[in-house]
């Protein structure tokens, strides 16, 4: 049994707020039961060097936590006067994980840069961020429309993630920070609502997995996938 | 007339939730209007290096702005690797305020580190953190009193901020960041709960002003101060 | 009685020497009794990005002090690799001081750079550091008027400052270092030549002060300033 | 057909020379085909803060490459004052694949902190680093046994990694540099020589991947490190 | 009788391969002795902003050790986040050095960055890379020349450096890092082809040094760079 | 004929004041012409990490230029974040140098930080830090015994330093800085008082330089030096 007392592959509740913020373009609040996300998504009509002149725009992400978002106050990263490799990695993670579903030619020649904001971390501060920072590129497209900036959408496709992971010998889905503590292994999903993978992450913290162990945390993570981009449609629906 | 269509004399509608988050000793949402801070209180059984062997405490403050709490996305300072002098500034403001009405003796030998994040600013981001800071500030020291760590609080008095200015040749209360942006004078008053003044902090970003202007400016942050820290006590006394 | 024997209205005895380096536009050295400030002015022909196309010029700050200056050796801010919070308060302090008395737009396209080296200090090196270098901004714009680069002085009036404090319950005028690290209240004020008030910043260091003591302390500042905006008129004037 | 010309499952050529450098209690020149790579593994008589008096050991690895490693010149990151994310990420990677086969608590109380700086690069450098960092902390362990610190072998098995992608629209193996830029998928796997799994990171840089996919990619995966650790075998063998 | 058991006027063996990596326009093995450096230079079609505009190239070096090319490990210079004092006096010995051998304006307006990276020191790490550092340079001028982007050589010389020092009261040639710790006075000379000084850095690590001693140290020098300059020209030669 | 209608072994006027600034145990202003640098040195009871427990003191220098110190400003070092590698490569020179005539042992486990600030820079700036280091040093080891901290002196000789260059095809003696920039060599020396080398630094800027050429320099060196040396004996036994 999960200390969370969920099923083996229940989600914790998901609640996306849109318009949580009135400056940006794309703002949402993402909650994974107590993990709280603060996602933005804000418009600038310049790209980056490594895109001018191709006709192409970017997307890219920053990631932070508030110092006591966490059990523990950690150094807050704008004091100590750098970004943690692990912060790094995980800004790197969302914006690759949302140029998959972005057609950057049809972005024309502007970044959309996407912020991610733990306000309350409990575990899948990553995927949540992911979920809800595609909510908030969504609104801000929509407003490129609504401008008339762009005619036609450039998203291709819903991107969404969740973490899976084998704790006490069951694969088990979307982590809680108690969960992740005590996991072997960890393996961080991102995939479009059409199901193709874009990223897999998986780390064993202690015992190697085996094959076995790896196809029954895809089907784990496959399946969870699903229902939150079902949750994204409804919140971008209504 | 002011944009706001408040009266010279008027405060924003002022809202503090306490147990904002839930890691946090002191968490709290302030709202002065538009603008939202988080504020929260950490305690840490140690103290900075000047304290040590001194049998007194510490507080300090840092403060910080979501990248797209502001009209235009401002680059985060932990990618940029520094925080600016503005935000040195302000979080030594908010430390030296609130250690005006701490006993650092009865504090005991440890640390109330102070974190104040603006998730969406509309002008008075330093007041707001200010006046929600000591809400945090004294739910950390409840909850000391109360694991009996402490046996009697440390708190000699309450503390709040709020800021004035010379809107269009007339002094008014509690700036935004319409009335900020077109504003000569601007002044910060920090004061205690029972009328004391801890800082003030009066630039004139236009033209000089008169001493008679900066004793109406003082009267107006009097005033409003003393409705901020009714406040306060209301919200406490919850 | 004041540790430095002075009357509670008296400065330290102020002098300012110009033209003390050779290479900058404007180079004074200014001592306030035991505190001495190399101050000077160098004129770039560009701006910074914010005022490129504006057809206005910048004035900016910068402040540092020499290691040894202080009766303890400071860490050398160029090896620790950044400015303190103090550093940057300071410098942006004197930067908006001078700006109080610039028309920026008669100034034209270019930059005044005024950096302030504190090579001796015994508090009171941020007022010094004011009210010096506006000798050094007007020796600089006395060169660009005799070069031809101006018609006509952009400076609109004089600028100094001066600090007051509350020592053992009596208000006092330009404190040095052994009053100020007993003093309650420590307030600088920044007046212009005519009276007006640019910058107002008190702190409790202790005790919080009253409203009457707040108008005693502006008293001995109005009549202090005025005494060294006539030091400056007569050092220019020689 | 590859641009390689080697098969679908072919690995390039890969050579391990070990006692590359004098100094190190453990050092490999590793070669996967053009790509080069130095591991050295550096035995210190300390721990981290995180495990002093745990009574256990640590296993950290740093990466670098070499500044004209590459076909253009990249800035080397000593000069920039900062290890990009992708450096960070890589080093993190390494370390954790290493301690994946270590037992920390027969290691004791020291540390082995291993370097693999790429002194030239045609693709797979970070699977190239830990299939020869952990012949060089082999290496390191030995000798520890040798001189009597170790009693035992902390090593619970092999580890070796390797990289597969999808290749237009072909499952292959040890992408070289051109293959990788033109590849849609990329995924590195990190193994024991028993076979477990121990990360797993695939990213779809182009079309995402689909389930078959992944399947056929990880066995490709399995199959080159099983080669890997054969070669591993007799290279410590011999 | 030196440690090295060699004459006080021997070399160690030098020994110089080039086309070391395949990326570079110059790559470049360069061993005194156990001292073993990657010398590498890259042709950039730019020039740093002091010589835009100028007809003139510019060539410059960056210097870095591996952090086990030691017997104790150094902390690597990017995770720390700066280069060291020595780091930086050594590349900017290197680039002066070759600049004394270079015609810049026959270069062009381009630059030629040269990189040397120790793997294994055992002393004379400068010497050997401003030795190696011209071979280097020198292969990627010709390859500028069989390009066509160069009618002529910019090399006016060749260019070489060695370490001298007093080792027990006698001067010797070329210390080993055994020979340089236990040595009162160390040199190192910088000499073109044909016989001129460029660089002289002599330091008394302890007793200062007669003049003499210094006409001695400057004799075997001499003879030294003698000796490495035909070793460079049979190299380059074949 | 020179610029500065000097002599060719003609030294620059040289003075030197003790007592310069009231905090340091030794501070000195020195004048090498118009170049002026504040030379303070600060006891501090403590060693840095590599001379703790040895019964050895320490001596350490850092050097600064005030940003308007020269004819163009540069950039504050403490604003740019780091010291430049010309910085560097100077402090660690004036600390060798002092070093070589102090007998760290009869020191005592206490460092002096000697801080050499230029005001004014004309020139020939290392070498007037050197030289007016050691008074200040003297100063300060004098207060010392003075102080009865120290029973004899640990200064075991003087030292001093001077340029020499090469200036149309002339050895002349302490280049200023017109000479300097229109000179082919340029040669810093340093020299204890009984005539022993402690640094030689010979750079060809030019053309190289023969060995002819540089026992003329030699010779002019130590010529200038003996006079530094018999002023730093005056001033300090007046």
């Amino acid at each position: 049994m999960r200390p969370s007392l969920r099923l083996a592959n229940e989600l914790r509740r998901v609640r996306i707020t849109r318009h949580y913020t009135k400056h940006a373009e794309g703002s949402v609040l993402i909650e994974f039961g107590d993990t709280k996300v603060i996602c933005t998504a804000s418009v600038e009509e310049r790209v980056p060097p490594h895109k001018r002149g191709s006709g192409e725009g970017w997307v890219t992400a920053e990631y932070g936590m508030l110092p006591r978002s966490t059990g523990e106050r950690m150094q807050r990263e704008a004091a100590k006067g750098k970004q943690s490799g692990r912060t790094q990695e995980i800004q790197r993670l969302i914006g690759r994980s949302l140029r998959a579903v972005v057609d950057l030619q049809k972005l024309g020649e502007r970044t959309i840069q996407v912020d991610c904001d733990v306000i309350q971390a409990d575990g899948g501060t990553r995927t949540a961020s992911i979920t809800g920072a595609y909510v908030a590129l969504h609104d801000a497209v929509t407003k490129l429309i609504r401008d008339q900036k762009l005619t036609e959408s450039p998203l291709k496709d819903f991107i969404a993630a969740i973490s899976v992971g084998i704790y006490q010998g069951i694969p088990v889905l979307d982590l809680d920070y108690v969960e992740d503590s005590d996991c072997d292994t960890d393996m961080n999903v991102v995939m479009t609502g059409s199901g193709g993978f874009v990223e897999v992450q998986g780390t064993a913290e202690g015992a190697p997995y085996s094959r076995a162990e790896m196809n029954a945390l895809l089907d784990l993570a496959q399946a969870g996938i699903a229902q939150l981009v079902e949750i994204q449609g409804d919140v971008l629906g209504g």
